[in-house]
């Protein structure tokens, strides 16, 4: 909260309306799906509805707590008008929708319906969050060891003939199981041709006797999201298969090997992009290389091609270049990394040489 | 799409930009996580990115596909303008952010900036979406029972002392089993006092000898959502929680045999907020009795107080009405209603009666 009211007075706000449920977790510990906060320099106050009262009130830091029954943010956005010195708030235009800030609009004094609000210029508590504090670092640690845990497991757990939904169902049970809330986004599990589908979904297909599997999946404990792929071989890979899954692995480790406080997140992306160009796959490396991750799934900074933001200690981001010949098969690997001070920190220590099942 | 069309029409657009995902799986099919969708009265484009390119082409229906590097959102806008004859098109402004409005404007040569694009009076897709056709209606039904039987197998899986979370656990794995690509929310499972918080996470915390259990959960399947809610409880009741149990019961029963077509969702939203009345109890009734349920666990239209939307055939509803004594218990019990051409269809068939594990 601290450091948000420094960035609030650097930009020539009296105030922030937040309604990211993300960003509320993040600045005042309130875990609930609908809420709104509005913060000005000296005072805070949490917006909710009669479902979330109790909770918002054991759980909610450094915020008063007020249940509302109709609109928490207009609510937010009505006592941030009233503020005595409050004469600019802002909030932010990627998490506001053009109908909400029409209703927030509506509903303020028709003097301060074209004064109070703007739109802050850039993610404000977003990129916040992309630096984690010491104590993030260990959640974001635990939530990376546990997903392979998980990985170890399934290994185990795989056999020919098996659905693909199976397999994603016993990761899934397994993760609740090792103290998962939930899982940070759909489980990936793609077989044969599939895998060569970036994001195929499991399906009641059985696994094939031959070919890549790709297993992407994450966690989310103590709200903090993980997030990591492995492609193994069902069965004796042919020498093609062996080598492009070495290009990957390369472009994968060469990437990694970038990641440092004050490099270009582009950098990175180039990194991984140029092993692959080498080897002819430029082409089939059809996305990203990564971004970062925290208590949700995709966060700033994004690797990508051309991305001038620096890398910062304590930002976590993932690396996992990909090769997907449509029709033949797909390959992707994926870590965690934190930019530590010098140097980085895999978050991830899965082994990453091709498992042969 | 060509219901669509006929609105488009009627709203004197000549196109309109889909971004939100459920209406864009809605509209032409395609169910990954990051495309845009231009419409016109002639003609249909899917705008995706490299992740999703065959998924797209084998997906997509009543629409043409372009793969981009860029934005897909900003490339569907472009295509949008170059369209002859298209002079207004729609957007929709609750799934627009004011960030994403003003790239997309910026992507536009300076006579369209003003001109091309206006924010859709109401939810022009999400409206389509609230009256599910027979096909629709038949794939909600299964999710719902699908629901019922996951209701079945957990109640015979409860053990006094196990945890929250290993009920929760469970439960999403045999969802996982009997084809749920997902559940439709966190699943809510909360025991004791912590029945009290109408969206109780499931803990470590291991179930009392006695109490209420509160099981609130949802599964998607073909991409549709089901939603329930049961109350049961673990040892033998005292007079007065039976009691709370049965005006909840009441107050649930009394709005679901309100549900039909022509009526006010304000009057079934009053039909069990009156029994709670009647019984001292609308204070601890602190949200509203329901809402509209499809692709997507939340879809208009809101079954509030006051809402003077009318219910029509086709639409499908959840009723659920609950009791929260803070620090004492909660009581919630929820069906799914199909508002069929006369009276109603309960697709929950779980029994309701108070169940004594």
């Amino acid at each position: 909260m601290r450091a948000l009211r420094r960035r609030l007075t650097r930009a020539g706000l009296s105030g922030l309306i937040v309604t990211h449920l993300p960003d509320l977790r993040y600045l005042c510990g309130f875990t609930g799906s609908s809420a709104a906060l509005a913060v000005t320099r000296w005072r805070a106050c949490l917006f909710t509805d009669g479902r979330y009262g109790q909770q918002a009130s054991e759980e909610t830091q450094a915020a008063k707590v007020e249940v509302v029954t109709s609109s928490a943010a207009v609510a937010a956005v009505q006592w941030m008008a009233a503020q005595p010195g409050v004469r600019l708030a802002g909030f932010d235009p990627a998490w506001t929708s053009v109908a909400e800030l029409a209703r927030w609009k509506a509903a303020l004094p028709g003097r301060l319906r074209r004064s109070l609000l703007a739109a802050v210029p850039g993610p404000m508590v977003e990129r916040l969050r992309a630096v984690k504090d010491d104590d993030e670092l260990v959640l974001m640690t635990e939530a990376a060891r546990t997903g392979c845990t998980l990985f170890e497991r399934i290994l185990k757990y795989i056999r020919p003939g098996m659905a693909e939904v199976e397999i994603a169902a016993e990761l899934e049970h397994q993760a609740r199981l090792l103290g998962a809330e939930g899982m940070s986004f759909e489980t990936i599990v793609a077989s044969g041709a599939r895998s060569a589908l970036p994001h195929g979904r499991a399906t009641g297909i059985p696994l094939p006797r031959r070919g890549f599997l790709t297993l992407d999946f994450g966690i989310i404990r103590n709200g903090y999201c993980s997030d990591m792929t492995r492609t193994i071989f069902l069965g004796k890979p042919r020498a093609n298969e062996r080598s492009v899954y070495q290009a990957v692995l390369e472009a994968q480790e060469t990437a990694v090997a970038t990641v440092a406080a004050g490099v270009r997140c582009g950098d990175v992306d180039e990194a991984a992009r140029s092993i692959l160009r080498r080897e002819g796959l430029a082409e089939a490396f059809s996305h990203s290389t990564g971004h970062g991750v925290g208590l949700e799934i995709h966060e700033p900074p994004r690797i990508g091609a051309g991305q001038t933001s620096k890398l910062m200690p304590g930002m976590v981001v993932t690396i996992e270049p990909g090769v997907y010949l449509a029709g033949r098969f797909g390959i992707r690997i994926e870590d965690m990394v934190a930019v530590a001070r010098t140097g980085r920190q895999i978050l991830t220590p899965a082994p990453k040489a091709l498992i042969e099942l």
